[in-house]
């Protein structure tokens, strides 16, 4: 049977990404897996700063914990700050959680010994800094590189794009010894493979790396009961309390889910 | 003319706090100093869970940034998970944001070499863990100590808790090397007299710190310039961008507020 | 067209574990994946000491180009102290090279805060732990925990061994925080299922791990072109100069490799 | 009733900084706080090298001992260098001790991420960099910019002062992503204002900054008893042990301090 | 023709050690070394205070300066603190500066990977961390252990320190992964001996070790130019400036050094 | 009696530095010292790719316990990438065994507060920071600096050797605050002395370093029973086993070793 995956891209669905994403995917999944994209029904069209992230962070959570119920296997938070990523593994027992920046450094840790991240704007940096602090990481980084574009303009100009974010790339490589480029945006999608054939070192797609990623995960729980671990950081809060104080009568969206 | 503060208690206002937590407030502030106290109009009763954190999140932002509009001087979030902190100052300009965590780190960094800070239960550790790391004060971090109470307990059976405060820190100072404690929840208001007392080193209290820092930080601010950076981390979102996006028309809290 | 792995048991094929290697990995294997399963022609019985892994190295390194030359996949390098993973990426370019440690804390990462690792004796720790120093992810180590048993009795007295890294995982848990348990030796194989049912948290097993994390890499390496980075640490000696110093005719087991 | 703070030039008396400090001070401290300012009366001219700070540590020291049988609530040791900070708690009960480094960098913390430090000379940067580490404070660190000027001339051509100080902190912002400014030598005083009204983000002045920190202190002392814990790193040696070597008759500056 | 060597006792010559600690040194140095034993003038009996280090810092430094003078090769500042340590090196220019502590890691650094420091109490651990931090190996500490004990009592009821260090030790090897022990105080010298029989493992004596070191340093010196690096941290003052600031005629113990 | 150092050029014999290496060494050692020079039978010419290291890693080892066995009082491995020294510590019981970047770390940790290391090309990076991330000392790594030369051409133009050596140390001075200067290779002999005549700060050679560091640690070891310690890390495997196994017909060099 086919695993379902759902893709939240976590912006206002105004953005209209659901498409040219889903497209992306379907040319990159494995066969067997389905994969739906979705946007939010309000929200900012971007996430380059915290309150845009603060603005989406109940409905992303909402949207997962209601894929788990509708029996997806995974559900992937479709933006490289990964807004909710613990949070999501918290408040879900059986799905698998993945996000871009987690799953594209650590695929990046298994192909080259330090890896840098290409971003929008130095904007993105202390936050997505603190992300691979948190994430144990820290030390195999190599750098930062903005390419300095607004995110929505990634896919507009795509000779300009990718000329900047090869130019940052050199920079990350011989400069600061980096031997893996990670593009850190879902935005950036599709411009690894002829980055990667023109700088001769692996370029991890923000799209790809947690579509294989989930994918992968996936696997390892339905075969080895692999799942999130549920005590202490990922430990859920009791669906007793949560009925108790009423919060689906509070929260709009969360009806039906607890 | 006073400095006014506002502390929001990021729970539910049925959780009824407001009252006590003011009065203590008002028993401790300065005086020309000016309190509010208020919760929020929905959410759960606790942050214990990362989930409680995001529920609260927009709420949360919104009385700040309505705080700000309003005239206060400072808001603070009065929770030691610090929830929305660099959210609040990315979001504002002129007002100062404190929050529980920071203040009393930033307070007993000047105490003593290292402190204990003395816990709800286990699952408060990692986000509280991340937290300390990412203000950067983790090496002068002792330990975490638990309680293993409910956060709302903390003020039923006074004589227990404070028996279990008491054990945890004679842990962290005699096992630890812990110079000073820091009661880690809101909710271990006016413990820490009796407890230095007993204990002979300074034991921080979660609401006196913020309140402090807060007024301290205004009178910087006021007299001497010194507000929170507006480069980098807290850049403020365009306004122009949350206009043009209508955000307002979407969340219906945001109203009036940008 | 299935792919092919070759599992490398680096110790002498005196040990004879090839076969029940051969039979777990073909129990936990994709189907569409085929796995040989080796040991070296001399060698050590076990690598609990510098000194046996550095006797294996140069033999294993053969193999593990053998297997390049003969269209393998990946090669998997089956013991818990890695040992040649850096060198056998170095001397390779198309194949995927992993290994337990390696693969078990990638994996072990998306799954929980922090990990700990269960070893069969204190010996293995100051190498064990260098590795994870230099994988990067030393901040999501909870501890080492030592079962205090000979590597090639893990598989002996499985009662007792399993009563002895139960506790060691108690420990883990209850003491050190951790959310994940590892099985830090291949020898411990098969053991992950029953404990992680006890234990209810996920315990990674280091032969499936290696299996699951190759599956993974070769597919990446096929659809997007995702090998190991070969500029800088994975960057390969010249043939030129290794056929210059006909290394070839001083080290037996290298004929016809290069 | 008035707190009281000593504020103590570390350095030769002949310097003759006094007046200008003191009236620097009167212009920023608080109403209710009165201030004395004292220079040694031998000593070198300003503390650039390690030797320096030994030579003036001990006078420094009694002075402050001195200050608190004296009824003063504050001692500020007014060098950027901080020398005898953990000293000068170590051998006083009641009285708060504060420091240039240590109140900036604690208020900085509050104000940004990241800050950068000022300096005169890069001789400074080792001892400095030590009390950043000590402090526990280095990953806010964004860098130490040296401005290539004796300490003794930041207040002669004014001017070239500014320009060079000014050049240094647009190095930090744009190329260090510093976001806050600290201007690390006492005698920097009072270039603050300009500069942060130019460069829009916080600077940090070395005077205000421990006189502001002092008051705050010593509002905690008074009311909350948060005096600097005396058990393990500031504890007190013991007084009969002084007594009964005979110190004060060894050191001529010792006398009726114990 | 000999190597000269001052012992400096860093305390009141009061205590009377010069002559056990002579011997000691006699029994241990190169027949082709000299070494004098001298005490200060004045001073506390013992440094386990921050404030006992400051008040012999400068006649410290000054005797340094003098036997720089007198022509001796190295000087050693003979108390586990280290006190003086780099001022010594940034104001000389030929002597070689060696102190317990830094000696007994850098040899304990090439024995075994962590090394555990037996201490007076543990009042002696903030400032011995902060040396081990400074040093840069503080990766390499497995812990301090306290035998709680008088610095001065060490060698009055010998069974019974022995009896204390014994189990310190026993602890930081079993509890800890100690390789190597380093006896943390001058005052537990000559015990080296016995226990590292009794344990089997390296135990650093820490009078030993400093005048190794400093044999060693002197040699390197002498036939490879090998003497502290006198750019940034050791730089020394200038001559100039301390004549014109006639600071010998203000600290007396100056009297003829510059 | 004289003490015997044999130093082992872990490469080929045809590379033919035997020679000018052993004179080199024969006019710096100490006149009671008698250092023998070998090379292996087989093997690469160079060692900067891990595979070269792992190729000559058996061999080393059997050099170093042979040495042992035939009465040496030291070994040293002649390489930068101190390839086997841990292992080599493991398998002897009674002899000292120094490395060059070893050796040369813990020299140059005394003589300024941060080094940098010259190395022959950005290869050598990755290993060698490792090696100094696992001796504890990363925190005193000012930076790597790469000449980009062969390490067979080091001898060859010697006045372009020089001039490039040198023009990497100006960078690490100026822009790395480099105290000290290591140059990274043994090929790199000889070069030190002209160039801390011009750079007026230390350069310790790579081959001098690990001499006077063996000399050293002879006499710790004579006369104060200080040698490796022999639990955990270098804890020997058991002879039993080896025997046990027939290791001794499996590889050919290791005849009568065991």
């Amino acid at each position: 049977m086919a695993n379902r995956i759902l893709w939240i891209n976590p912006v206002s669905e105004v953005v209209a990404f659901d498409r040219p994403v889903a497209e992306f995917i379907n040319s990159i999944k494995r066969s067997d897996t389905q994969v739906d994209v979705i946007s939010l029904k309000r929200g900012p069209m971007h996430l380059n700063y915290y309150y845009y992230n603060a603005l989406i962070l109940g409905d992303t959570l909402h949207q997962v914990k209601r894929a788990e119920k509708e029996g997806y296997d995974a559900a992937i938070i479709g933006c490289f700050y990964d807004p909710g990523l613990r949070e999501a593994r918290e408040i879900t027992n059986r799905i698998v959680i993945a996000a871009p920046a987690e799953a594209s450094i650590l695929i990046a840790a298994g192909l080259g010994h330090r890896f840098s991240i290409i971003v929008a704007s130095d904007k993105c940096i202390p936050k997505m800094y603190e992300n691979v602090v948190n994430y144990g990481l820290i030390n195999r980084l190599a750098s930062f590189e903005s390419v300095d574009l607004e995110v929505n303009d990634f896919q507009k100009d795509k000779t300009e794009t990718m000329r900047r974010i090869h130019k940052a790339a050199e920079r990350a490589i011989h400069e600061k010894f980096a031997e893996v480029i990670i593009l850190g945006c879902t935005m950036e999608f599709g411009f690894y493979k002829e980055l990667q054939e023109e700088l001769k070192i692996p370029v991890i797609d923000a799209i790809v790396a947690p579509i294989k990623y989930a994918e992968f995960m996936i696997e390892l729980r339905k075969n080895f009961g692999w799942g999130h671990s549920k005590i202490c950081s990922y430990k859920s809060p009791p669906i007793s309390e949560i009925k108790e104080w009423k919060l689906s009568d509070q929260y709009p969206d969360m009806k039906g889910l607890w």
